[in-house]
C-alpha cells in the first residue's frame, strides 16, 4: 500500500463529514463559533434554535416573535394522527424516544407541511416583480397557479374546525408590533392579508388565514427558508407529542387500540371460502 | 340493537380518548385550562414546555433554569450516532419529519437515556433516610447497588472525549444563583456534588459530573419526573438533529453512506461457495 | 502527516465496518459465500431469511417449518396498536416506507416481543438440568421464578380474544410431522406442551398456548437465537402492516383520526384559568 | 341524549374501522376469506404476502416469480444508508424494532423507490396505444418525457457500482421461462428490453438494467400496482436490514458511529467569537 492513496484517504474521510454547526476539541464545545458557556444561561432557547439553524444570532426582538410561533403550534389535541399514534404508541410499553420518533413520523405534507407550502405561496408572490405596484394581482395569479397544480385548498387558510383560529390574531398582532419596533419590515404580514382577500375574491366566501398561514408570515419575515417551516412546526408539535405520550405512560395504559374493544371494526371482505389447490 | 348499549359505547369511545392537556372548541383552545390568545405572546417556549408536561404554569427564574438545560443539550455532533444518521436519512431525500423521526428514534437508554437514569440515581439517594443525616454514606450504598445493578459506568460522569465537560460549570452556577434566590432548594445540587465525590472515592480517581449529571440536578431540582428527563433531552437534541438535516439537505448530498466509497468495508464472512441441494 | 498513521487509520476504517454477510465486488454480490445467481431461483424466501440470519443455507424441511411460522403472524386486525398506526399514518400521506416505520417501531416488548420471551422461558427450562428427569418439576421452578420477576401473564399462553388460538394446532401439527421426520427433535414442543401443563397446575384453568407461544416453540426447534425471535415476527407482521396501509392509500382517506370526528375525545383537564404574571 | 344518535355514531365508529382483509372472531381468523388454519403449511409466505396485498391467492407458478424477486433484493452492504443506519442504531441499545424501524424509514424515493419509479415508466409505455405497433419509438416518448421531467437517470437502469447487476439474468432467464409456460404474457420484459435498447439510442453508451428494473418488469407481469413495488421491496430489504442489526447486537458494539473515534471530521464553520449583547 503506498503512503500517498491513503493520506488521501483519511483526508477524504475527514471531509466526507463536515459541517459548518459544531466545533469539538476535548474539553470544548462551540456552536457556530461561539463557545457554550458563552451561551448558557445567556440566550434563550428560541435564540438557540435560530442559532442552529441559521448561523447567526438573532436579536431578541426577532426570537420573541420566532418564540411566539413556537408556543403557539404545540398541540391539536388528540383527534389528530399524529397525537393519536403518540398515544397508542405509548401504550405498548416501546420508549420515550420511540413514542416521539412514531408519532414525529407522520408530520409529513399533509400533517405538517402547510406551514411550509404557505411559506413557497407567499416567497412566489414576494418573487413576482408586479407584487410591487399590484399586489392583488400578483396573488390572484399565485393562487390561479397554486390552485392549477395542487387544487383548491391553499394551506394556511380555513380550518375544518374553528371558523375562526384563535391562535392567528394574537400572531398577527405581535407581527405588528415587531413591524412598527423595525424588528420586520411587514412585507409578508401584507402578502399574508392580500392572500387572505384573494381567496375571498376567487371563492367568494371568507376563508381566515389559520395557524400555518400566521406562522409562515412569521417565518418569511424572520427570513427562514421554506422547509426550515416544517421544521420548527416539528420542534413546536414534538412538545405537544411529548406531553399526550407522557399522560398515556404515567395512566399506564397497556395497548391501546383506535376504539374500545366494544365496538367492533366492519369486514367488508371476501365471504368465507376454501384454498383450491388443484 | 337496543338504544342503551349505544349510549353506552359512544360515552366509551369518548372516554377512550380523555385527555388532561388540552380542550377544543369551534374557535376556542385551551392547554391546561388557559386560553390559547392568553398564552402567546407571554410565555416563553420553555414555559410552555413546562405548562404542557406539568399543569401548571412555572414562574420565570423556574423557567430560566430549564430553558438554560435545554440549550446546554442541542448537539454534540456528526460522530454521535444520532447526527450521523439525521445527516444520512436526509441524504436519501425522505422528508424533513422522517429524517428526524429516524434520528430521534435512537435516543434510546444508551443515547439519550443517561439524564433519566442519573434522575433515578439522585431520586434514590433522595429517598434513603440516611442521607439527612449522612449524605455520603447514602451515596456510597447508592453507588453499590447500582454498580451492582448495572455496572460500573455512573450515568451523568465522565466523558468518553471530554475531560472536564465545558457545559457543566455554567449550569452549576446558574443552580446555585437559583438556589441563593429560593428558587430551587439545592437538595439535587449537593446530592450531585456527593455522587460526584463518592465516585472518586469508590474509583481512586477523578470522574467529573457531565452534561448529563448536571441537567438531572436541574430537572429533579425543579420537579420533573425522571421519565421527562429523556423527553426534554429529546426535545432540545432535535435542535441539533434539525440544524445537521437540514445543513445536508441544503448541500443537496444524495446517498451518502457512512464512509467514503473510496474505503471499502472489510468482508469477514465464509469464502466463496456453491449450494449444495442434493 | 506521517504516512504510518494514515495507513493504520485506512484499515481502521475498513474495519470498522465489518460484515461477514455480504461480500460485493463490481459484478458480484455474494450472500454468506454464496453468489447471489445462485441463489435467485433455486431458494425460497424463507430459505433466504434463514441464510442471511444463521449463514448457512437450512434444508427444505427446516424451511418449511419456517415458513409456516411466517404466515401464521402476518396480522391481527385493525384494533392493534402497530395496525392502526399504520393506517392513520398512511391517512397523512407520508411515504409507504415512512408509514411501515411508524408501524413496525410500536411492535415492543409488550406489541412484539411475546415470541421472543417466550423462547427465553423454553430455554430456561431447557438448560435447566432438572428438566432431562423431571420436566414438569423444572417447569414449575421456571413459572415461579417468571412470575416472580414479570408477573402473572405468560407470555404464549392465553389471548385477550380467542379462547382458543386458531393458529396454534395448525403449527403443533407441522412441528410434530417435522419430528416424525427427524427434522427437529421436539424437545421444545414437549417443552411448550408442558408450560400449557404447568399453567394450568399453577392457576387451575386451561389457558392454552397462542400464536407466540407455537412460533416460540418452532423457533426454538429451529435453532433460531430468541432476539431473532421478535425480529421474525417483524418480517411476518411487515406483511399485514403492508396491506393495511395499501388499503388505506388505496382508499384515498385522508388525514383519519383514531374516530369519526362526530364522536368528540373527553376533556378532563383544570377549569377555565387566567394566567398571573404578577 | 337521543336514542337514534348515539346508534348512528356507533355504526359510524365501526365503519371508521373498515378492512377487507382480515375477517376476526373468537376463535376465528380469516384472511381474505380464507381460514387461517387452511393456510398455514398449505400456502408458501409469498403466497401469503400476495394474498394480502392482492385479495386472491396466486398459482405456484406466479408465487415463484415473486419469490425470486424477494430473494434477490434482500441486502447490498453496509456502504448503503439504510444498512449503515441500522447497525448504527443497533449500537445505541435500543430494541430490534426500533432499529428496524430507523432503516425501513430511509427507504424513499431515491433509496428505494427506484422500483416504483421504473414500473410507472413501463406502465407508462404500455398505456401508449403506439407501443402496440412502434415500441420503439413509444418508448422513446417515454423517456423523452421522463428525461424532461425527472432528470437524465432513468430508475432501473445504470448501476453505480456493477458495470453489470448479476441479479439481473438470472432474473429475466425466470421471466422467460414463465412466460413460455404460458404465467406471465411477457409485455413488460419486452417494454423492460426495449427501454434497455432506448437509453443505448438517446446516450450512445449501454447503460444495463438492474436489480430495480428487473424486479419492475417482474411486478408488472404479475400485476401488482406500482407503489406495491416499493412495498415488496422493503419486506425483501427488512431481511438485510434485520441481518446487519443482529450481527452488530449479537457483536455487543456499543455506540457505533459513522467512522472511527482517531478519524475526525472537519469543521468548516465560523471562526471563534463572542457573542455580542448589546
Amino acid at each position: 500500500m503506498s503512503a500517498k492513496i491513503p493520506e488521501e484517504l483519511v483526508a477524504e474521510a475527514s471531509a466526507w463529514w463536515t459541517t459548518g454547526i459544531i466545533d469539538i476539541h476535548p474539553g470544548s464545545i462551540a456552536m457556530r463559533g461561539y463557545a457554550i458557556q458563552d451561551l448558557i444561561g445567556t440566550i434563550s432557547f428560541p435564540q438557540m434554535i435560530w442559532l442552529m439553524l441559521r448561523g447567526d444570532l438573532p436579536n431578541a426582538p426577532q426570537a420573541r416573535l420566532l418564540e411566539a410561533a413556537l408556543v403557539a403550534s404545540v398541540d391539536h389535541g388528540p383527534h389528530a394522527p399524529s397525537i393519536a399514534i403518540a398515544r397508542m404508541a405509548a401504550s405498548t410499553g416501546i420508549a420515550l424516544n420511540n413514542v416521539m420518533a412514531s408519532a414525529v413520523n407522520v408530520l409529513g405534507d399533509v400533517h405538517g407541511g402547510a406551514g411550509q407550502q404557505c411559506m413557497e405561496l407567499y416567497e412566489a408572490i414576494a418573487a413576482n416583480p408586479k407584487s410591487a405596484s399590484d399586489l392583488a394581482g400578483a396573488v390572484d395569479e399565485a393562487l390561479a397557479a397554486f390552485v392549477a397544480t395542487h387544487g383548491k385548498i391553499i394551506p394556511g387558510f380555513g380550518h375544518r374546525f374553528h371558523p375562526v383560529d384563535p391562535r392567528c390574531e394574537p400572531l398577527f398582532a405581535l407581527v405588528e408590533e415587531a413591524r412598527v419596533a423595525g424588528v420586520v419590515n411587514g412585507r409578508y404580514a401584507e402578502i399574508g392579508r392580500a392572500v387572505e382577500a384573494g381567496i375571498k375574491r376567487r371563492t367568494g366566501k371568507p376563508i381566515p388565514m389559520n395557524i400555518d398561514g400566521i406562522t409562515a408570515v412569521i417565518f418569511c419575515e424572520l427570513g427562514f427558508a421554506a422547509p426550515l417551516g416544517r421544521g420548527l412546526f416539528i420542534l413546536s408539535r414534538s412538545v405537544g407529542i411529548l406531553a399526550h405520550a407522557w399522560e398515556e405512560i404515567d395512566r399506564g395504559t397497556r395497548m391501546k387500540g383506535p376504539m374500545p374493544k366494544s365496538i367492533p371494526y366492519t369486514y367488508s371482505g371476501h365471504a368465507p371460502r376454501k384454498p383450491d389447490f388443484k
